[in-house]
């Protein structure tokens, strides 16, 4: 039993709310556990400088935090006047992983820009952020789409994310909290496909190290858990659901 | 009739709901017509340097805006490296304002963080914050009275803010949105105290000035608008209310 | 009587010195008391990228203060790589008030910049920076009104700014120098047309707050002050003064 | 066979030059074919702040190319005034991976500062830097070790890094050079230490996604080379390989 | 003949006024033709980190100029957010200059600040900023003495700066304005003590080079100059210049 | 007798490795003792946009070093965000060394970005960087030519540095290591070119001052050392230096 009375390889409860905001294009709140990401997809009609004229588009995504999303104050990267590496680091992580299922062709020369604010965090907070991204963009593709401005639907598959660990004493477990998150010995964040395929997989021990079985059985989780991901997304999505390529 | 059918001394539907986040000591979202605001209080257990020693405590807040609070999207300060004259300016107003209502020896030597973050933005962003801060931060003070760390309650009176602005051929208009915001001649926020005195006054003619005439009736405007500002805060504090040495 | 043996609605002794460097299309050193500031005009023939094609001008403005200009030496911004807030605000201020006299129509794509530089600080120094750059802004218009540049003359109107404020024990008193401003109860900036009309209010109680009746009091003191000051800035424009739009 | 001749899964030429210069506690230039790293390991007699007082040491690891590293010149971080995304997470990455086999305890209140900089890149400077830092390390801590600062050799076992990818036509492949690593479908940054455990895994389908066979293959073919990499570093630790903690 | 009908070998006009502002321990503008520079020296009762517990002094410089001091406007180094080179250079070369000349172990664990800003800019204001800022400096330490914080007057000798040049067709001239500046060949700073010894030389060919032969002149035209100053100096100087150690 | 054993007016061992990278148009390695610099040359092909139209070439320079070229770690640049003084200094040097030998005419509007990397430091890393990067430079420009891209070869002379300076009981001595110049009353750096002429002198009496007979002797020594370091860029060149405008 974990600290949360979960089975180790349990969700917690998640909702995703859509159409959260007024003004984007496409927006999500998605609640984790105590994890609530406000996530954001707005279109731009023009690609960075280093993909103009190639008539693809693009995906860019940004990452932060409330100052008190956290159990104490964090100082915001604004007032410091950067950017920290971990914020660098999730930030890219998540326009990758979106860039495996939109199909960039199909997007024309546009950008699709991707906000996840943290509004409160209890670990897995990046690998929310995916997950709700996922439905934020494909609300915002879908309006798009109604405009008359695709061809065709941009997303090839669904998109989600968890993260997977091992904790002293009891093993393998999925979608860890912040407090088991501080004590696990490894670490592992894995993005997926709807068809099973991996987009990213990231494994850390922490000041520690795992094995091959190890491995094993922490994909086996993650993909479970993922699988569950899946069929929240497409509850989500209602009717846009139908629009994918897949 | 204004844009969104309101007379022109009524505020929009305004609702406070307190206790919004797990981690601080206090929280809000204010939500005014279509702006919303989370407003933080943070208890920090000492104060800036040029502070120390003086066995008093401080206020100190920061404001900023999710990149898709407004219609397009805004680069975020943090990836800019710099924060913004526009947000500098809030921030300032904002820690000003409640200084004057927050007794600062009866605080004793600490720093109460203010975080007000815009998630959606249609005007008067600053005037929701600051009525949406001094709500959180009478929770952040309760707590702390109730852990037994203050001597008394450390908040000598109520305090919100509106705007006030003349627009063309309506004249003067109490808590405009951004469309009316945009195309008024003269925009004015007010601050006051539950016991009718002015904490702070910013009025500015954009462009354009404004008489004496005009002045005496904006305030006026402001003043019934606050009043019932009062109302909405009082029902928010709950039993709280009841601490304010009034 | 105060510190410096004036009554309360007493201006400090004041000097305009136009044409004071040989660069600038307009500059003056303007005296106040102590407090002596560089404003000059700089003509540029664009408008910032947010204004272009609309055939209208701008004005901006920046405002800054040598280390040594105050009683102990402050580090520039220069270095700490940063303005702060209290300069952003007064630029913003400075640029705002002049646009609301000057015809950008009239002025055509073009935009004046406004530096404010104070060589020696004792209280005041945004609105002495504010009278100042209006004569040193008319220098420059008139210059290029000389060069045949402009269709007419683009001010509308005289601009002048003071402050006034509540002291402890003398009450309401006008044009505060360094120390009455470091004690008072109440500040406040007011900026203001020849023609009688306000451009800005800024009033802050200082962890303090003041009821209408000082407002009204604050209000009528300054307009004194800055008729006053009117007179001054029409002797120091001579010839000049004849173009303005009255 | 691919670009350079080699077979699908042989590494490239691999050379370790220590002792490479003079000031550092421990210095390497590692070739991984024509990419060229230079490694050095700096002791430092104290822990970053948030270390202090728990008796355990600290790994910090910075990384960074010398403008003409690369085919075309890149401007420095240091012109920019800011440290890329790329940059940081990299540096992050060598800093955990040497904490996994560092003993933190046996260190002492001490940091040791990695320092990678490669001179010339053609593909895998992140693996080269891991495996160039550890043998940087163990000479550093050698050092350390000859002048009776440390109760015990902390270093627990080997640790070497290598890239696999999956290549379209060409399928999974070892040691990716730059032309190689440009076109990959998957790349894969795999880091071990010398009892077999991963340390840290990260896969990334660009644009594209990879199955669980194609993981399996991945982790086989980097498991290979890695072996390999820790023949080269005993080689080059010499008479020091025998003070590892085996 | 020069442009401005000096001989090759005369100085422009000059003066110092002292004493010109009233918060700095000494203050100056100094007046080279049209380049005018206000120089201040302030006193901080400690030392920079490095040089703290060695009983020693400290002299630390800083250069500016207003962004109308030139023709054209500059850009604020506030607003751009950065010191540029050209800054950085001159006033760690003011800062050295003066070190030459102060007596550290007689100043005791003091920093005196430089403060060079340049109102307006006609060429020469580094050289110009250094024999204004020994004035300053002067007037600063004898303010020091005269408050018997002193053992002695901590000045071993006159300090003053000029430029001289190779002009095409005209030969080598000295104390160059801006326009001989913009179309020199070779361009030389001049820094000696009134023993004529050199504290600093630096001289450069602009796209050009200059031979031995040409040196000597030019040294002996700069010395001829600061003859010349050291006169100006010790006449602002009045009773000051008997304290000097000579 | 030296701390090294060297004669007062003797060079230390001198290497210059060449096509010492793949990548760069050209590469050197110059070893002055234990002072090592990559010095590399590449070529852009076009110009800064201050020089755009004008049909002419330009050379920028950048410098810097490893953390641990030094005895002990400095921080990175790009990690402070900003490049020092000291770094800004050096290379506006090495740019406008380099400039006064290349026909920036014959260059055309082509950029040469010189980039000098100490990797060990000991002493001269800024005349070393500039006698390496002539070499450099060369190299570049001859694979130009090579390519048929010149009408003529674009360099002019040889240049190279060196340092000299007064240290106490040993008079004036040649190419200070960096024991010498810790401890060096005055220190020179002497740029010159191949036909004799000076291109850039920097003389400064470091808390100290120099005399006119000093400073011949300097300036002998300097050109003693600096004759026998053409001998060396000569045959560094092998059949470039065949193609030099002599």
């Amino acid at each position: 039993m974990r600290v949360d009375g979960r089975q180790a390889r349990q969700l917690r409860n998640i909702h995703i709310d859509t159409e959260y905001l007024k003004h984007p294009e496409g927006s999500v709140l998605i609640t984790v556990g105590d994890t609530k990401v406000i996530c954001t997809a707005s279109i731009e009609e023009r690609v960075p400088p280093f993909m103009r004229g190639e008539g693809k588009g693009w995906v860019s995504a940004e990452y932060a935090m409330l100052p008190r999303a956290t159990e104490s104050r964090n100082i915001r990267e604004s007032s410091k006047g950067k950017v920290s590496g971990r914020t660098m680091e999730i930030q890219r992580l998540i326009g990758r992983a979106l860039r495996a299922v939109v199909d960039l062709e199909a997007l024309g020369e546009r950008t699709i820009w991707i906000d996840c604010d943290v509004i409160q965090a209890d670990g897995g907070t990046r690998t929310a952020s995916i997950t709700g991204a996922f439905v934020a963009t494909a609300f915002a593709l879908a309006k798009l789409q109604d405009e008359k401005k695709l061809p065709q639907f941009p997303l090839k598959d669904y998109l989600a994310a968890t993260s997977v660990g091992v904790v002293k004493e009891k093993g393998v477990i999925l979608d860890l909290n912040y407090i088991e998150d501080s004590s696990a010995l490894v670490d592992m964040n894995v993005i997926m496909t709807g068809s099973g395929e991996f987009v990213e997989l990231q494994g850390t021990g922490e000041e520690s190290t795992f094995s091959m079985k190890e491995l094993q059985e922490l994909l086996a989780a993650a993909e479970k858990g993922i699988v569950e991901l899946f069929e929240l997304q497409k509850n989500a999505l209602g009717e846009i659901a139908n629009r994918l390529n897949l």
